[in-house]
């Protein structure tokens, strides 16, 4: 008998997600996700593998604790539009560590976008001011809808103003989020969408070392969600920005590499989130602290995600399922099955 | 319209080797492989990436030149067949380095058997002496198939004496290999084997520090293809048939921690067997040296294959395709998709 397991298709992970409601999703994978932060010194832990090439970069993020393996393949190509395709798009799986079999192999470009925003969104559980209502997300790109949905379900943010070069990319946002329950506007500038803001979400595609959020423009008080500088020489926030804020990452040894804060000195002080969410670690000590979490994406969180996705899809049989192990009657005689 | 990619399941990938025909398959994949080994250089390297249980490990092996990514995702659990699973799967995947989009899934399991005994072929096409005709296999289990094919197919080897402690697996062995027109004898002891062989294939399941080939039974001008080591804390040759020969690897940083030559000092000299292949180094040198070539299996190998199949699938339209990469029409909306 042929040993398959779980497969998740593009259109079947967006039929799972709209079964469920994106609201719903957000808040189980924040549990998920919140769950593992909390035995964050369980898991193996390595930085992203990366493999260059002079249009892009493929990479493969591993992670695993004692009962389960999960990976992501997920490329990084900025030309790729141009010809028609994606900058990025992921693969990803989860196997069991005591058979070494996998369990769930899935789309993982959707599934980044909800991971990232629930990280985000955790760690301003902690970072965000009580009474907290407005966002300002500048860069109406592929994460913005994302970040809004999972600010709303597990930080209770009400309000969006939402700022991008590109009017149309803020209309792409209004449209998408109709019916979502959230006030939202679009502002003119930078500096209206950060003047009525709680929460500053930066999330363009800046390509080099760029400045989207001019320092002299922040608040105390605010909390800033960096996501977009996510690789060496790419960051959105100028150091001015890094010095004002406490600055909390995911994995230090990736962060520095690949954040905002490589444009700091190797010595400047960061706190791993997870250390924030098991009370090792001060989050927001009062209401002028300006806190910065500067999200690169940790492979954890992947993790968290196949996990829910995974115990979703069994539990509403809704998976297809991918005959790819090779299973011969007994396991000294491979070559059988190729007579 | 959705982006997908060649696929080939457990039953996909067995009916292209049937269609192809198992010889033709081995040739392929040498003229492949060889091409590969030629341009070593080229490629960007690493050991492979393991994570390990107490029952067992999990595997991520990558490589790429600069127009191709492979890896291979593979697990190792000695306690899997009580379970009725396998010990060894694999899948593994080929993309494209220009945009990061995936080309081919597989299974992997046969095809890292197929690529596992080309390697060692290729190798002895440069180890093995003049007018060999005789290979003695010591442990008849899931690899001696593939090896006696490649070997009859890419060294010309006519006869085979197969050896195992389970003669029901020296019997197996012969079944599968019924019509392949190799002339095969079950030998009732190691040394019944050896003493006929000019190639001596050690491929067991050897768990530990093993010793399945004693010294005093090699003659000079042997080749000794030892598959069965590949991992660390698991050989199957005792210190001093290493000694008795000149040690031909893969990848030396690998090997040094997986191979037989785990238990040599680190100085120990070996040679890289592309060296051997373009020319740099010497293969056999004369009638009389014994050679050994340390099998762990290496990316660059999976590779190989991985392209060999890619062509012949895209050749023959043999392929089904998955949709697993998520292509909103417009990239910066990707949230359209789940609306």
């Amino acid at each position: 008998m042929p040993h398959s397991f779980a497969y998740l298709s593009v259109p079947k992970l967006i039929e799972l997600i709209q079964d469920i409601g994106i609201g719903e999703v957000m808040a189980g994978v924040a549990d998920y996700m919140t769950d593992d932060f909390k035995r964050w010194p369980e898991f193996e832990k390595i930085p992203r593998l990366a493999s260059h090439h002079k249009l892009g970069v493929v990479e493969l993020m591993p992670v695993n604790d004692d009962h389960q393996f999960a990976f992501k393949y997920v490329n990084g190509h900025p030309a790729n539009p141009a010809k028609g395709l994606q900058t990025v798009t992921a693969i990803g799986m989860l196997s069991d560590m005591a058979t070494g079999y996998p369990k769930l192999l899935t789309e993982m470009t959707i599934a980044t976008a909800v991971r990232t925003a629930v990280a985000s969104a955790i760690a301003g559980r902690y970072l965000i001011a009580d009474g907290a209502d407005t966002m300002a997300i500048i860069g109406a790109g592929s994460q913005a809808e994302f970040q809004a949905h999972a600010f709303h379900e597990i930080c209770g943010i009400s309000k969006i103003v939402v700022f991008d070069i590109d009017v149309a990319a803020s209309e792409k946002f209004i449209h998408n989020m109709t019916g979502s329950g959230l006030d939202i506007t679009i502002a003119t500038h930078v500096k209206q969408a950060v003047d009525r803001a709680d929460i500053i979400t930066t999330a363009t595609a800046a390509k080099k070392k760029a400045s989207v959020l001019p320092h002299d423009l922040i608040r105390p008080g605010q909390f800033i969600n960096a996501i977009g500088g996510d690789c060496p020489g790419k960051t959105e926030l100028d150091v001015n920005v890094l010095e004002m804020a406490d600055i909390f990452v995911e994995y230090e040894p990736q962060t520095r590499v690949e954040g905002e804060i490589q444009q700091l000195s190797e010595n400047h002080p960061v706190t791993e989130i997870w250390q924030v969410i098991t009370g090792q670690a001060n989050g927001r000590k009062d209401l002028d602290q300006i806190t910065l979490f500067d999200s690169v994406g940790f492979a954890m969180e992947d993790f968290s995600i196949l996990r829910y996705l995974y115990d979703e899809v069994r539990a509403r049989g809704a998976d297809e399922t991918l005959d790819l192990i090779a299973d011969p009657d007994d396991p000294r005689d491979l070559f059988s099955m190729l007579r």
